[in-house]
């Protein structure tokens, strides 16, 4: 036993729980409590599900998307088109589109950024076969949905440069006033862009 | 697959992280995506501690604490003074104590407090071992700390009502200002019972 009164499992399970994006020690332990209070209906079923996902998901070997299937549900759906790539940094924003439902093409996961500060080049990312895809000749078109970041549009830079000696078109998604936003309460960056992409209406 | 372009692994998963306190459907996918990249380091050792914990930890038969062991560790601990006991609402407050280190009782964790409105009764908390522990003739005082809310003070009063007759002795931790606060931003409430308990000094 610890100072704090607690067995080591639960102190164990605390740590590991901390260590999730948006849980603090403080939010862990209560997470801990609220989950022995549900032993069966969330405790259990949680380490089921967690141990289940860690076996049978992998990264799909064609687009890096996260499935139990290899390829990747979206690369084998024959209801998509096979000419249309859009690339993302991660699963999350691939996630983020699929939500919405406006995209039928397929996906590119690169899996992060160019970072020459933390050392990330081309062949620490999914980049050198987003090349071989576009290559390959079923690619008509590449949209290019990196984050409107320094890093994700040197990103997106350095494969449009990599791309432009091909045949297949490179697009890129708009940036400008985000549906439902106020021009008072958006950075100066976001109005500049949108002033120079104006279009007639 | 889902419109969500995620396999049902994934959106199981999804669904019972966002389960959690302190978790939303928005930071469990975050936390999925964060596990999937960490899955010898978090994932799995995450899945082995849950279902570890929720096989070996049990609520202690004497004074409801969590731990590995019945009776807990803190009864069976000689160094702890028998005779003084702790009531408080909930494992997390025992917790809170134990932190502290300022208390070397032992605990009585009510489970909850009482509550007309959602029909919790005496002999729905752990009230009735309770009495049974403070008249069983090694307890000589009963430390009340369940929380400064009206349920809480509601159920302090009830335990000290039946407890009244008896000879252990009862008492109830201080309120008032908090160490470090500031009159201007506290509560009338506590202002008032900071004036009310004002000691010598």
């Amino acid at each position: 036993m610890n100072s704090r009164g607690t067995g080591s499992e639960i102190e164990r399970l605390i740590q590991l729980l901390g260590k999730l994006p948006g849980l603090g020690p403080r939010s862990a332990r209560r997470a801990v409590l609220h989950l022995l209070k549900r032993r069966d209906s969330l405790m259990e079923p949680l380490a089921r599900a967690l141990s289940e996902t860690a076996r049978t998901v992998h990264a799909c070997s064609i687009c890096g998307n996260l499935d139990t299937a290899d390829p990747c549900t979206i690369c084998t759906d024959p209801k998509r088109d096979t000419g249309l790539i859009c690339v993302v940094e991660e699963v999350a924003d691939l996630w983020a589109l699929e939500r919405t439902g406006a995209f039928s093409g397929r996906y590119h996961v690169l899996g992060g950024t160019l970072s020459a500060l933390d050392g990330v080049g081309p062949e620490d990312l999914n980049i050198p076969k987003l090349i071989e895809r576009a290559r390959n000749g079923s690619a008509t078109e590449i949209v290019l949905a990196t984050n409107a970041t320094v890093e994700g549009q040197t990103t997106a830079h350095y494969i449009m440069d990599h791309l432009a000696s091909d045949t297949v078109k490179v697009s890129g998604i708009a940036h400008g006033v985000p549906v439902g936003g106020e021009l008072d309460y958006l950075d100066d960056g976001t109005i500049a862009a949108a002033l120079k992409a104006r279009r007639p209406i």
